[in-house]
């Protein structure tokens, strides 16, 4: 069964086309950008065949699908010889809100959803919702799947969810934790289980999703218990450019001194803090792992920074569930930087974990274990693949249906 | 030796007066309230004598002061035959910025360094400053000494005090996490130390100090090593009105929607959130217990939220000290709600807390231990004193001056 996975942003389309067969297996995949501006880039990764790259004008996502369609037909470059071999197609779906706690069919009520919750993502659910209705109009009839980056996270309860604001907010606007990147935080922690030959139901996992963005969840008997992002990805860890939680009185006294208004704010704590703020130097953990090699004062300050508030984080997890059988550690950062990794898991014998430097030295983009055998809790590398669990939910949804 | 100890507050002064020869023992007390007002308030308990109230306009803080030193003078009321039996004055201080690591003689420097600190303390550093003065101008000559809130915490490392915010903040404005009730934390953390026949100096120690304005510190050889409250108390915990560390985007959205200025968003963070704000209810948790004990949802909610955060930080800092020898807690809350401190300690045995909840039951207002012998840390509730630690920093400075 051929399914076509799509993750549209607010100027680009990410795709993958995945054979459910065997197993889900890429035929091909693929990247639109600046769609709505002119010369918009296609790129198009066909398996076994040469990467095609192409520049069209791209006005709207349905052009653009129709794009995809068209180069996965394509006699030179294409994997697919009819439009019909396309089965099913999964949608990434930024928010659920509190509608969501699970993958789900997409029917016109589940349309108003998605439509419903684009206030609490503006970037993304207006995106997503284009790309499902250009796909209703290009491929009529097929089969659509939304799979939410909030709906793992649905499981939290009351206490960790609600924040300590007045709570007519939570009624009036919805404002709680929602959390992120559930699609990767589950798959990985099913991953990891499977690795050491547990089921993931009966295991207390904390996984560390550190990317551009980055977030921690709390997982316990396969639920989503706590995680770091919130009512925004801003939430928790200190990220590339976003500050992560911070004092709100900081805000107060920066918005007062400096004139910033809502903007300004939501700009600075957005766009120029995290890592980059502290340095000045760099977004990109490489970058500041290289700078920090040679010296760099404030590069050294931010890696610690980062990985001091990871390692808060899995404690303040590590008491929430009164345990850990499972440390995971995912996302380009997560499975690249084995500096960050020990900075971030050495001396943690006390929490049980017995962090093994040999093991963890240059362990990049591949599963692996990092901790010595006998540690109370097994910490790991594994890579992490979203697309996948969005087309395996896809198959199961449609198979079901 | 005679020791005044003033606290005073924009409309108010509490005084202790200290008799330190045999250990520091309190022969007076009281409050005036009001100040600046029509009608303040003078409550004075002198020991061994009924406690004497009595309204005066009290225009300032030296006018304040006088009418200190008119009551211990008094023959009814009094506790002093002489206005030079007093050898020092101590103040508590909320702000030493950047400056001060430890109590100090105040000399014409530190008096500047105290005004330069008032844009960090806007409500409180005019206030200490201005009692220093009123006490030149009363008692001249008299040594004083100033006991900051702040100067515990001047041990942290920069990866635990400095924010992901841009840099030049931190240059421009001094913006970082200083900590306050760092004379709380440090004489608790000191007074559990003796109670279990360790030196301070030799263990891992958190200690939450829960009251109106709460606070945990993670404190190692002595030194404190992080704590919740930042460049503003609003930092960390959830208190009574006020939210903690919180995701910054929540403020963005609230002050978009409810079009909220600075001024606003500041008076909802300070004094609409909190378990006042998720309950509509109180900001005493008192109150709270009583609600939820009699079935309210809002009021249960609140309490799970607050021990919660609470469970999370000393999580966390048990791995930023990689272990805990001493769990303490102390504060009007702290001391008191033994609900409250069950639901913080309750399933922490992972963590090496084996809390005995018979032995925590009922536990009020006095130094008890809470867990079981054999626990890998000890939880233990301490009363404060910090009018005593005052008291104790001003002898020691002064007599070694």
């Amino acid at each position: 069964m051929i399914v076509l996975v799509l993750n549209c942003g607010s100027s680009s389309i990410k795709y993958k086309v995945f054979e459910t067969i065997n197993g889900p297996e890429v035929v091909a995949k693929g990247l639109i950008e600046r769609i709505g501006l002119t010369d918009s880039i296609i790129t198009h990764k066909p398996k076994g065949k040469d990467t095609y790259k192409a520049i069209n004008d791209i006005p709207d996502h349905t052009i653009g699908i129709n794009c995809v369609i068209e180069v996965l037909l394509d006699k030179e470059h294409g994997v697919l010889k009819n439009i019909k071999d396309i089965k099913a197609v999964g949608h990434r779906v930024a928010h659920g809100g509190e509608n969501f706690i699970t993958s789900v069919l997409i029917d016109e009520s589940v349309k108003r959803d998605i439509e419903n919750c684009s206030e609490l993502a503006p970037l993304h659910n207006p995106a997503n919702l284009k790309g499902i209705l250009s796909v209703e109009r290009l491929i009529p009839g097929i089969p659509q799947v939304a799979v939410f980056d909030t709906s793992f996270h649905q499981t939290m309860p009351d206490f960790a969810y609600m924040y300590a604001i007045p709570y007519e907010y939570y009624k009036k606007y919805r404002i709680r934790k929602y959390g992120f990147h559930g699609t990767s935080h589950k798959f990985v922690a099913q991953k990891a289980a499977e690795m050491i030959g547990k089921k993931f139901e009966d295991l207390k996992i904390i996984t560390c999703h550190l990317g551009n963005g980055a977030s921690v969840a709390a997982i316990e008997n396969g639920k989503s218990f706590d995680t770091s992002m919130g009512f925004t990805p801003v939430d928790g860890l200190i990220m590339g450019t976003r500050t992560g939680e911070i004092d709100p009185g900081v805000l107060i006294y920066i918005a007062d001194k400096e004139h910033l208004n809502v903007k300004g704010v939501s700009n600075m704590i957005n766009k120029k803090s995290g890592v980059m703020g502290i340095t000045n130097l760099s977004s990109d953990m490489r970058d500041l792992e290289k700078a920090a090699y040679e010296g760099n004062e404030r590069a050294i300050l931010a890696l610690n920074m980062y990985a001091y508030r990871v390692k808060k984080f899995i404690g303040a997890y590590i008491a929430a569930l009164n345990g850990v059988d499972l440390l995971v550690f995912t996302g380009g950062v997560g499975e690249n930087d084995f500096n960050l990794r020990k900075l971030i898991c050495s001396e943690m014998d006390f929490l049980g974990i017995d962090f093994d430097e040999d093991m963890n030295d240059g362990v990049k983009g591949k599963d692996a274990v990092l901790t010595r055998p006998g540690s109370r809790a097994t910490a790991v590398v594994v890579t992490t693949d979203e697309e996948l669990v969005i087309a395996t939910d896809t198959r199961n949804i449609v198979m079901a249906n």
